[in-house]
């Protein structure tokens, strides 16, 4: 399995992903699952994926190559489109156009591919968007009741968030919120591991102004880790029935 | 769906569930899933069942049957059984022959019924024991390891019990820990709803010493559930990263 979050707060948007893919319990890889698709200052967009890894590489792979090789009209481009809901579009057209092809070869087999994806990104005088696009290919999107959008193991780190994250929540604040709903899953689920990437897009920048891998065993976040563990247990203590 | 969660402590076990049975989202009721089967000082057990009604219902009318009409030899009585294994296996034997023979019948209609069943209890000069009990029949039991067991919507309360229940935590605190795993849970996800049923049954007591069902609005209740989230968000504010 695989744990993504994207929040959109009045300040930007933040991402965080982990690394861990497992065929079965013995076949355990790490691979990215965040991509970067960047013209700094005029577009910046970020995509995350859960599921199948054949369905989400070749995914990425063919969104790669028709922003390599576009179309004459560049209409498969997602850095020439001209909006975020198009560049939704087209990710969600390549996403269930790979996973269907995929599902027919694999149908004898019984074994069933799926694959769902974050999207986040803004366009040089566009308004940030943040999309959870479904296998099928159609989409929601994140707006100011609902600040997050999860994929893949999300229950585990659902419950902090919905305690503390508001579109008003700082940047720094919402880094500390989608490690500790990060935290959280690590702890309680084995099919989701480190290292972690995070990265932060501050509205209007059109950048990802901020990028980090946070391997294993990293100094801070095992720090955060230990002081939310003992900030909790104090909480127990203190709460009483 | 359903959240029901037992600890196995030295001092204890701790057994808490909700009552929200739905079949979809607009025909949703209140139903008990905690079912007590006593002779105090001889014999304390409780059940608790998740998933599909007509199953637990079924399973429950049988067990009770069973009792109350016990065969010659008393094999299929729970209360006449002479150990906690044998009560796992009978609650397992008939759980898997009701859910068989509505599976059958609901085959054609591409309904899959499910359910399974935490079963708790002590007889007089026997081990406390907590058992997991599979829709296949089959079981598994709670350890020094792992000293709580869940069936239903489980993910959410998760992390909170795996920070601070130990073989060594209190009843005190252990009542405190699975109502603050269900109110995660309740916050999260709506197919868990109020009112709770909480029992202990305190080791070598042989009998449910507390029942105590918790209504919606319930003041003790609302009260742990406000300082809890206040406590977390101050945690949240000193946690640094």
């Amino acid at each position: 399995m695989t744990y993504c979050v994207g929040l959109k707060l009045n300040a930007g948007m933040v991402l965080l992903s982990d690394t861990r893919t497992n065929a079965g319990l013995d076949n355990v890889s790490t691979y990215r699952k965040m991509f970067f698709f960047e013209e700094p200052g005029e577009r910046a967009m970020v995509i995350m994926a859960a599921g199948s890894l054949s369905v989400t590489q070749t995914t990425i792979a063919r969104l790669t190559e028709a922003i390599e090789l576009p179309e004459a009209d560049g209409s498969g481009s997602i850095m020439q489109a001209h909006s975020m809901l198009q560049v939704a579009t087209i990710v969600g057209n390549t996403l269930n156009r790979t996973l269907r092809e995929i599902s027919d070869r694999t149908r004898e087999l019984q074994q069933q591919a799926t694959a769902s994806m974050i999207l986040a990104g803004q366009r040089r005088g566009g308004e940030m968007r943040l999309f959870l696009i479904y296998p099928q290919g159609n989409f929601i999107e994140a707006t100011e009741d609902t600040p997050f959008l999860q994929i893949g193991e999300h229950k585990y780190g659902k419950p902090i968030l919905d305690r503390v994250v508001t579109p008003r929540t700082s940047l720094a604040d919402a880094q500390k919120a989608v490690l500790l709903s990060m935290d959280s899953t690590l702890r309680s689920n084995l099919s989701v591991g480190m290292p972690l990437d995070l990265a932060v897009i501050a509205r209007d920048e059109c950048k990802v102004g901020y990028k980090r891998r946070i391997p294993e065993g990293d100094p801070a976040f095992m720090a955060m880790s230990a002081a939310w563990s003992t900030a909790l247990r104090d909480s127990f203590g203190k709460v009483s029935l």
